[in-house]
């Protein structure tokens, strides 16, 4: 399929330049931009491969002015980065979804499934589920008893999710992610040994949650951990026992959160990072990659470090860090010409 | 079902004060305590919420004195988590457990079975397994050739065990553990390519441990990787080739253990941490989060830090490393009286 | 099966020193040595071990020099880790393959299957995939639509493969990995939500490549991520979308590589390292276990800590951060004594 760069233009609310009958029937990235394809600039220090890109067409910002000729044709929108993603959901939602369920997918007693889903081979899903309408379901996933799933959710292979888990509309579960496994929770006996703490609560998850492949997030002792409606978590991150996690918080690979964190919304959270337990996060904070936190946090804070701490003056001391072999010498010096004088 | 609070007292061999008729029928954290509910405090930080809790029984210490009136019949005991791991324990077994094996699972040659098991749809097992009396194993896992396991194990869903594994009684595996992968051994050759290092150990899991969703263990190039009695691993864990771990050690999410690591018995560690290959860890050493362990480590050992050192130390030097800046500039300021001088 | 000193001699291109009629059937570490085992010497710190060794046979390297007498038969080697791990192979080769294809296995429309191989129960295989001669596919393993797979790969049990990802010759994939699942791409909107951007690109992984269990590679948002050939990946690693590894670049556990890295050819990655993203680095580069890489890297650098750099210079700072509160006492005394004096 094709499309011009005006059809284009008028679906992004955008503004042509250049010729409006190019047409596109593919995408690429600006720096390997080819013949055919649309891209898109968005980073500016990007900027300089417009000029030689062979996209037809290039997605701008409005107040984008080329310092050269430019061969494509842009287009001006507001972000071009969402239109960009606009363009390839478009796409990517031009393939037909599987429809109907497998005939070797195993649905326990009393499942209720909506309309237009899709359920996989092998899939085993246990007693008093119910799944809601335009739901995917990908192969050898495993759905536990009394587990409800809202509209519009896709879960692909491989993820298990355990007992009485609440999953809400249009969510994004990725292979292998482990929703509902019990918390880490033992009672250290006076012979040395743990004795394990029943974890009887479960796990909610939201509307327009995405969780990455592998991704484990542990079911409550009592009540609920809850992924709040919007949170984007990427691969292999923990999530342990009634954690909760506020609306529209994007969390990086990798990291840990302990038992009974509280971490507000908006927050952006790196890669490796960890967090200890019982701890309040505040909305909208920013924590560096492979950052250790180890107290509360307040709002709008932006820390790095382990412990963790205000990232500006992180970077002023790790500055020093580095210098420290140096530092040691001027001291030295110092100090012998004390010892010269007395 | 209920229960008195004189009926439970006696089951937690403890005393009661207040109303021994006050009767409940599920759980609740203290800050969140609903009527008919029966709570606990442990830890001294939650103390001034038993003052307003409207749960109506809370678990305390026998030297717990109230310093305000408390509304809830208070049932004295040895320790009040423990006690009421006792109760959630009792209330999640009483769920009737499933028993069967379901007909879509797929038995090898010479598998045997014992009394009182569950084996769930679509579970793989390979020749010469023996599983144990009162096992449960849940959907979609996959069991390899020659694995032996305990009695009153449960494996949940999506665990995948390597041939010739051995797991021991009253194992807890969670969905997506892989057991018995080959360990990461690769010989360099002289063309810059490495070749494989055939792993041709196992793995042996004793009694009494629990391992978190996602974890991996991997099997020896020779012997066995060895998880003895009673280690509590968390989710995410990795577990390379011949280590051992000590009886009752536990070790929180995402940790990492390289190659021939041998750790003691009851340790306490962090999540996050790293241990590079070959160390000997004593016994009872504590290792905080995100520490990395780079050198042997002596019993009773507390420590911090990448590379870690002793905890306390570690933590002296942080306060330092925070206040380098003002370090430095008090550091500049005897300099520059220093030149005046001169 | 029995070899004899001599005939192993002769398969390793080796010298006997002393009985060559002495024969073995199995396998050990010098250091737990058991009469009728092989056992090899690479590393110096074990070569006291060799004096008391039980072994019957030892490898050891051609200029090795015994300090003592040794009981067992040596065959000198040029690599004795290589020649040992090519017994282990043979050894490992000589338990007869699985062939055949499970009636329970799932297989798509238009599959394409190459002689020799084998496909085990409940295995889920989507549309128009080819699958080469001599691969092992374990059971619950789920591969998407247009997966390409080359010959003699082997997948583990469990592992998940999404739509148009390839796969080369002699790959080898543990159990739990994910492959090709969504780049973690959002675009930030107004509103505070993050729009999903479409990963329509795919994975390529080249020949001779391993990755660990757990592992999760992300498919590009466009183009490919791609894993050169002979590259070994351990467990629990994250490689983000349109990520890069080069070439015999070896990566130990649960290190993270986050979206557009390209990561150049023969690298020793330690575990839990962290890369931020759009990163190039060079041949070559070692990095120590946990380091943070926050900026390019050229060839053969040699780098440790958060944020990392030259290694030799880390570990000098590292020895006057240990020493920071002993350092700050020698400035509060020229502080001091500077006080006294004016």
């Amino acid at each position: 399929m094709q499309y011009s760069a005006e059809e284009l233009s008028e679906l992004l609310n955008g503004m042509v330049e250049g010729d409006p009958t190019v047409a596109v029937s593919s995408f690429s990235k600006i720096e390997e931009g080819r013949p055919g394809t649309i891209s898109f600039l968005a980073n500016p220090k990007y900027a300089h491969y417009i000029y030689g890109s062979k996209a037809s067409i290039i997605l701008v910002e409005h107040d984008f002015i080329p310092q050269e000729p430019v061969k494509a044709t842009l287009i001006k929108v507001d972000n071009p980065y969402v239109a960009f993603a606009t363009l390839l959901d478009i796409y990517s939602k031009s393939f037909r979804k599987k429809t109907g369920i497998d005939k070797t997918a195993i649905l326990g007693a009393n499942v209720k499934t909506g309309t237009d889903i899709f359920i996989g081979a092998n899939v085993v899903i246990g007693d008093n589920v119910t799944i809601g309408d335009k739901c995917q379901i990908a192969a050898n996933t495993t759905i536990g008893d009394n587990v409800n799933i809202g509209n519009s959710s896709e879960i692909f292979s491989g993820v298990h999710i355990y007992h009485s888990c609440e999953i809400g509309d249009s969510v994004t579960i990725h292979s292998g992610v482990v929703i509902g496994a019990d918390g880490f929770g033992f009672a250290p006996q006076q012979n040395d040994e743990f004795k394990k703490v029943a974890q009887i609560g479960n796990v909610i998850i939201e509307d327009h949650v995405e969780i990455g492949a592998n991704t484990t997030i542990d079911r409550a002792t009592l009540g609920s951990t809850i992924i709040r409606k919007g949170v984007k978590l990427d691969n292999l991150i923990q999530v342990a026992h009634n954690v909760e996690i506020g609306e529209n918080t994007v969390i990086a690979s990798q990291t840990g959160i302990s038992g009974s964190c509280k971490i507000g919304a908006n927050c952006m959270i790196g890669g490796q990072v960890g967090f200890a337990g019982h701890l309040k996060i505040g909305n909208n904070v920013r924590i560096a990659a492979q950052a250790g936190i180890g107290n509360n946090v307040k709002d709008n804070e932006v820390i790095m470090g382990s412990p963790a701490f205000y990232a500006g003056d992180y970077k002023k001391s790790y500055v020093f860090f580095r210098r420290l072999p140096q530092l040691v010498k001027r001291l030295e010096k110092l100090e012998e010409k004390d010892k010269n004088k007395s």
